[in-house]
This record gives C-alpha cells, sequence and structure tokens, in this order.
C-alpha cells in the first residue's frame, strides 16, 4: 500500500542548514529555574550539587557528540560550540539544537538522584530546557561570544553573592539588601562582602568562572613572547586570511581516526579564564578542531 | 560593572518567528531507536509498555503547554500541534521545539522505571529525541499530515506484524520472512498471517491506529445528514473563507479563564480512526482551539 | 578545464522557497520618490501622467507572469499577487521579488517618454525601485492585505488633496496647511476642501481608489441574496474547510492550455472598492487562479 | 481616519537580517538572454557594445551604493560585492537585492540606445534581471566565489570563442563545430582556434578576464617578497584572528567623511586577474572598506 496521497505534505518542510563555514553555538537554559530551585532547596546563592549536575550533563553531551569542541557552562544556562566545519546533521538547526536539548535533558534527569540523593524530583515539577542555535562567522566573534558569558558570570556571581551574604550572614531581608548593593560597584561589592565575613576571593572557582569543557589533550607549552603558537593555531583552522580558502577535507579513514581519537581524549572540565589568549593558545586542538596529543602518550615519529 | 564591550554578539541572534495563521507541527522522534530497543529488549513487533511510556510523555507535554490542541504518536515518534493562533513563545521555532523536545525526554526518562521497572537505564544508552518544527497554512493540510502519519503507522504496522509473525510463529529467518512478505500488498499480508495463526484484527487498535491526545471535553452530537457541525467548526475556527479574516482577540480575563479550562480538561488518549471527519466533527474543540464543555458538567446558562 | 576547485562556494547560497499553499504578496515602492517626484515637476497632489505610467508597468508585469493574479497600485507603490498554488521559480523569495522589481523598473523607464514626453529622464536621478514578498495562509489575510493597502490610498489621498487645496487655492504656506489638517477627521477635511472650492468627490477615481489589475474575463451574475457564488469561489479555490485539501494538479496539457487562456485575456485597469465582497464575487477566477470566460466569446458548451 | 483595523497584516512580513560580518555578494543574471541577443543580433562570441553597456549600468549601481567595494561582470551575469560590515537597510535581503536589481535595469535600459544606436528595445522583449544575496564568512570564502566566476568567464569564453570560429571561419555547422570540441582540453581548444585563424592570445582582455569595478584610489606599493601589506590589510579588515574581533565602529562625523571620499573616488574598470594575490595586496582599501589615498593628490600630513 502507498502513502503517497498524503504525503505530499512532507514538501511543506523547510530547509534550513546554517551557513557553512561558521562557528555554530548552541546555548541551552533551564526553564522556571528560579522557581524550580525554591522547590527542590537549591542552596544560595551557589548550590555545588546543581553546577556539579550541570557539568555531568554537559560532558555527557560532549561525550556524545563529538563535532563539539567546546561548552561553558554557568548557572543554569550550558553554551555548546560546534567547530565551524562540522556537516553533522547537514547543519540544520533544529537537528543541531534539539538533540543537544534532550540528551543534556536527558542526562539531568537521569542522573538528578546521584547528586540530590535526598531530594527526589516531582512530577509536577520536572527540570525542562530550551535552547538556540546561533552562528558566528570568525573565531574573534567566537570568542567574544564566551567572554560575554564568562563576564556575565563574574558580574551576577558577585551580586548574588554580596546579597545573599547580606542575608544570611547580615541579616537582612531581600528588599534591604537589594537597596545596599544598588548602584554599587564591583570593588564596593567586595567591601560590603568582607565587611560581613566574607572574602570574595575564597568563593570557588567554579562560582566565579563558570565551567569550561573541552577534549583533554597535552597542553602546549606556554609561549614566552613569541605569537608563534597563536599564529599557528589560526592558520591550522584555516580561517580568515587574505588568501583562498578552499576547504581541506579529511580522507575517510582520516575522519574515522579523528573521531575515535576524539572519543578517547575524555572531556576535561576546568574553572578558569577564557577570555584571555592563554586558554587557547596552550590548546591549539580546541579552534582548529583537530586531536591533539593524547595526555602520557608517548611520541613515536 | 558593565558588560557591554561584548555585548554586541547578541546581534548574531536571528530573528525566526514562524508564520503567522499557519498551524505548527513539531514532530520528535527517537535517536537511534533500533539500537536502543534491542539493548533494552524491547517486544516485538510492538511494545506495549514502550507506547505507554511514550503516551505517558506526550501526556504530560500536553499538559504543560495548553497552547497544544492535540497530539499523535507511533513507534518512537510523536506530533504535536499548537494552535494557529498561538503567540506561545512569539512563535519562534527554536523555542517552540525544544521546550516540547526537553519536556518529552525528562517525563520519558523520569517516567522509564515505572514502565520497564526491570530494565533499569544505562549511562551509555539514554533515550534521547530530535525535533523540528513544520507550518500548515490550513485545516485541510493540517488533516493531511495527520493522516499521513496514521497511514504510515498502518503500513508499518502491517509489515512488521506480519514479518514477526513469519519469525514468531512461522519459524522463519529474517531474509527469508523478507522475502515472503516483498512485493505483497494488505491483503495478502493479512493472509499470510492469518495462515500462520494471527488474525490481524485481533491486534489492539493501540498498534494499528497509533495514540492520538486531546483535551478531555464533551463530545459533540453525532451528525446525521447535515454538515452544520462541520461548518459551524470551521466558521468557528476563523480561517479561510473568502470573507476578510480579522483575528479575534480574547481580553486578558478570557484568555486567563480559557487556559484553566484547559488544565481542567485532563488529556484523553485514544485509538481511533483521525482521518475521517467523524473524528473532528465530533470535537469541534480542538481546531477552534477554544475550552469545550466539561465532560459530566451542568449546563447553568 | 573543470571548474571544481572553487565550485565549493555554492554551497553557502542558501535554499529559501516561500512556504506552500500561501498567496505571495511581492510589494515594490518607489526609492525617494519624494525627491524624484520635485526633479521631474510632477504635479500635486497627484500626477495623472505618473499614475499612468505607473499602471503601464505594472499591467506589463502582469502580462509578462501569468501566475500574478492581481495587482494593486497607489502613488509610486505596487503590489502583486502570486496565485497560492504557484510553483514559479520554485517558490524562491528572490527570484520571485527580483523579477518583478527588474520586470516593472524596465518597463517604466522605457515608457517614460511616453508618459513625459517633454521632461527627460536625468541620469543623476533615475527612478528606481525596491521589492520584497510576503506570505499570507488565507484569502481572509490577503483581502485584508489588499483593504489595508486601499484604506491607505484613501487616508493618504485626503490629506494630501487637502494639503494642497490649501496651498493651491487657498493661498496657505506649508506649515500653515499642515497645522490646519493636525487632527481633523475625514469629514472635516472635506468640508476644508469644500470651503476651498473643491469637491472631494468629484476628485478622479484613480486618485480616490487607486488601480486594481487583473485578467479580463466575463463577470459572473451579480448576486442576489445568495451566496452560492461566494462559496464556489471558495470551495474552487480549494482553500481552508475541515476537509482534508488534497492539492489537486492540472496536466500538462491543461496546464498549457491556462497559460494561453491568461495570455489570451488582457489586463483590465480599474479603480473601484476592492474591500467589499462584491468585487471578488464577480470576479471569481482571480481567486480560484483558473481561466474564466473570455469577454464576447461564445458559449459551445 | 485610522487605518488599525487591518493593519495586523503587516506581521506576516518576516525579519530577514543576512548574518552580521559576512560579505554579502548579490549577483544578478539576464533573463532569457539567450533569445533576447538574437533578437537584437548581439555579436558572436562577444558583442563589446552589449560588455560596455552592462558595465556602464554596474559602474552606476557602484555610483549610488557606497556600501560596495567591488563588482565583477562577465557575459549577462554581474555580482556586487557589499562590506561585511555593511549596515545597509538594516542588511535585509530583499531590500540589498531589490536595490540593486532595480538600478541595474533602470540604468540598463536608460543608456541602451547609448551603446545600440541602430537597435531600438522593443516591447515584448525587454531586458529584465533576476538576482540572489550570498553570504560569505571569510575573505577567503569571497575571493574563491569571485575566482569561480573569472574561471567560468575563462572556460565559457575559450569554448565559445572557438565554436564561432569554427562556425565563421571554418565554415562548420553548429553540430559540427560542437562535436569538433566535444572532449578537447584548453590547449587543443587554443590550437583549433589557430589553425583556423584565430591567435586567442590577441583576443580582448576583457572578454577573456571579465571586468572588475572598484574605487579609483591610488595602488599600493607593488610587494618585493614581503608580506607585510597582505597582513596590513588583513589586519585592517579586522577580520579572523585568534584574537577577540570587537567591532570598531566610526563616528558620524568620520562615517560621512568616508562616503564622500569614496563618491569623490570614482569608479576604475579593468580586465585583469582578480584570482592571484596581486590584485589585492595593491588595493587593500577594497577589502578593508575604508577609502584609500585618492589618485594625484598630494599628501599633506
Amino acid at each position: 500500500m502507498a502513502n503517497s496521497k498524503y504525503e505530499y505534505v512532507r514538501e511543506f518542510e523547510q530547509a534550513e542548514p546554517l551557513l557553512k563555514n561558521t562557528w555554530i553555538v548552541v546555548r541551552i537554559d533551564g526553564r522556571g529555574f528560579h522557581r524550580l530551585s525554591t522547590k527542590y532547596q537549591f542552596e544560595k546563592p551557589n548550590d555545588k550539587r546543581a553546577l556539579d549536575l550541570m557539568n555531568a550533563a554537559g560532558a555527557a553531551v560532549m561525550n556524545e557528540l563529538p563535532d563539539l569542541v567546546l561548552a561553558y557552562g554557568i548557572s543554569d544556562e550550558y553554551s555548546f560550540v560546534y567547530h565551524k566545519d562540522t556537516t553533522l546533521f547537514e547543519r540544520r538547526a533544529a537537528k543541531l539544537t534539539s538533540t543537544i536539548v534532550s540528551t543534556f535533558t536527558s542526562y539531568y534527569v537521569f542522573l538528578w538522584p546521584q547528586y540530590f540523593p535526598d531530594t527526589p524530583l516531582l512530577l509536577g515539577m520536572m527540570p525542562t530546557f530550551d535552547g538556540r542555535a546561533v552562528c558566528y562567522p570568525t573565531i574573534g566573534n567566537l570568542r567574544d561570544y564566551l567572554s560575554w558569558r564568562q563576564v556575565d558570570c563574574h558580574i551576577n556571581n558577585t551580586y548574588n553573592t554580596a546579597f545573599w551574604t547580606l542575608i544570611l550572614k547580615g541579616g537582612m531581608e531581600a528588599r534591604e539588601a537589594e537597596q545596599t548593593l544598588s548602584g554599587t560597584n564591583t570593588g564596593q561589592k567586595n567591601e560590603i562582602m568582607y565587611t560581613n565575613g566574607l572574602n570574595y576571593n575564597n568563593e570557588l572557582e567554579i562560582y566565579k568562572k563558570g565551567t569550561v569543557l573541552y577534549r583533554d589533550y597535552e597542553l602546549a607549552h606556554p609561549i614566552e613572547g613569541s605569537s608563534e603558537i597563536l599564529s599557528s593555531a589560526v592558520a591550522s583552522t584555516g580561517t580568515d586570511t587574505i588568501a583562498s580558502s578552499l576547504p581541506e577535507e579529511l580522507s575517510k579513514t582520516a575522519q574515522e581516526k579523528e573521531k575515535k581519537s576524539k572519543r578517547k581524549a575524555g572531556v576535561k572540565a576546568e574553572h578558569i579564564d577564557i577570555i584571555k589568549d592563554e586558554f587557547w593558545q596552550r590548546r591549539p586542538w580546541i579552534l582548529s578542531g583537530r586531536s591533539g596529543r593524547l595526555v602520557g602518550s608517548v611520541t613515536t615519529g
């Protein structure tokens, strides 16, 4: 029996490949996490268990999708970066986005009991996330996007930590704390916290810097006054120079080898500055999209 | 501290509202469910527990999103229909899709132990779904889409049931069963099954028809030779006639009332024909997007 | 010699078919026509030659593109309507739009000397137009779009005619005229004109109603208290009813016959109300997209 | 009188800004120019008058749109390049495309009598063009696009010139000429032409290389074994390096100055190689999007 009579409806589906040769960032956000964090009594201003669960789910997504080169998470949001050369799902926005959203959600719910052993999920208050994909044409734009998120982490965490210090240690009501902080700059917030018995510098890096996930290869040597590694990193990404940029394609065998190498590498989580050049210079494989040298491996050629 | 330096990256986000006054269908599909169903030993050709779990997750999505008017599920796929007048998330495709995908996944994983008490999920084989949104301009197009899916259910289920009958009851190998069925029509498949001791007519409706979910209001009276209900249904949807179709907007209060009524209504699951007119004629609230009369309620005005 | 080395650049081209089964309106607008109309000394408030030239160019576009069912022009803008079933250029927005824009411009420039024999075009002040395509899912939406343009024509023409009456007959300066009209309604504007010696009712219909272009077939009979023609018009368009709307396709031969019939029909220009039902009821071929009966033709079966 | 009742139809218009920080190429193509060139008896294989007219129209477009940095034309097609930083028309595809298409058409028709004084245009055979916009994320992609067009020019012109030599000088029929050329490479085609009395090297550069249009500033010094100019060109475009690429914005005054300088510069047409680096290295203002030094101007600081 043919199904041709109704099949014309497929023609309503519209192609939506994202522009070639651009970095694709899928950011997911917790839906209604303000209410959810109250319901499940997350600690304030940061709940270490909740962040660890976010990072576990994020790492699982990285493991399942080798075309992702990096992920960065703060609070209840996570940004995943597909390499500009990815051809996964023919670069269709809906597939690239929904696969990440679903995989993240799946692990988040499944791993919940491990991070919140005493707080079972309730049917009326299930954790869910939405997501969207955005293209960035250059490495500069991509790094600025990630810098934007890390600066946001800093701003929000400073405020929230000060706010909850005033409440928990200073005994203030919410409104009073709000008024106290209104119009203050970072230095003043630090002072307010200090006065109330909290040294912001001693806060955990995961709170202050967020979490960056990437494949774990051997770091490149630190740079001494040279920009060699920087340039070679750029060169290896084959991106924008005045010269022609014919796309360099890997053979099928080489592609398979790449995939294996990436799965072998494991995903590393760090809480460090990703705004400055150093992070990128020492991890050239992130932007090149090619495997680095596995940690502890012996060079044989 | 301002975050303005990097904030320009927001301008790379592109608006993507779906065309107004069109029916939005979000279809989700299980990713790699062939492997997954083998791993978790789903029964063949249909696993009732797996379908019941799909339907439970589907109903949860309907409960959380009152703008959905109907959902239809077969096998590892589910189609959700937003009413053409929805303004949810400003009709942004990514939000409309990812919210459904995430909510569905969340419940599917959470409810799994209830439907598969003896088959715990394993970290390397988590269930995930992808999704996409498609617009259909008319009720006719929308119904044809759903008819397409229900015909597909019928075609696939007839084949699969015959295939597994040949293997489980006929003792064939997969290849032999395949060859036996090759080129047969529905009638011949029914006969093959009958000869091997299975009467297809006695198969469960959930296998043969799939599952339709909708809000549970009192059915409209059956029609006797009149198309009155049909026309009034169309009229009430305010869709295509030669006349002007100024959008009729509800007041805020009326909108709130609508939402409440929809939540009250509960979600009904049925395994029936949705291709013929009758299904739609007796449930005019589906296409009108307005609440019907609650079942068992007493009319007081 | 192969050109394969650089040919990968074609993959950057993105598909952009407009949603099937929707009415496509391409509106073009004169660029900088305020300055242009001053430079070429267009008469105020309306220059009959300029409107006639717009209409001649519009009719030429209709002649060259049989998939257009109607066009409506006011001032320096023109809206062209592709039938919802058109498959021209695979419904690609850029092609559908640029072809109209270019054809219109081509004729406008070529025919200029015919309408402005004493005012040659000057190189630094060439007439140009921009354009865009918009989809409307239902006939109701389409008609509301056209009503919007015709109401705009009425509003603008009433204001402009009153404004120039105050200046040309009332001897006012621009600012004074502006202030006089500020906050007045239509009735008051009519009175102001009347007082200054101009009866707005006697103005040309082309100024008050704009120009509608359509293929010239025999009008359907006027309707007496029946909505039959209306319903059959809707039915023939095959649009939205509760019933399935499988697309009805014409055979190749029938398609060719349709095209010929449309070219034969000629394009009629009228300055009449297109907001009320009557215009559409008496010209059912516009919305059906099928040829009507040629004017003066003898029925032979 | 308000027009609010129908104004809702504006909400059907969909935003369509092209991705920021990408090079936008609008290519236009003559519609039905095969028939048109026969009708107006264009000379074969190349009609110098027709190419000169294309170039005149192309230059006019460059003059009217200062955001264009380069254009390249062959046969009946022309590619226009908007700088990646342009914000013209909010980067809306329809506006960017239709404005070019209309302006080009307008000048083409108006200037026709100047280039074809003895061949008046005929109403049934008006020249028209269609167009589309494509984004290229990097300079490398952009240059590859242009290289693709120039290689196409070379391939097509070699074939056409050989074909018409066989017909005009060799006395062959079309089919015979076609068969003779079938499967030949460039060298063999050159030999065939030579044998028939035509030295391809002596053909006009405009036929062999096409025409590139750009603003006429003083060339940068030729490069001797250094890539300095190259790097500074890239640097000045602010595009892809590993470093952050915050967009550098000009003040309003500086923007106005830029515009004036561009209009002053005039548009230069050349028939030269644009595939190799040299073209770009000596004209750094094309990719930087900033004005160069006016030819013959005296430096005063």
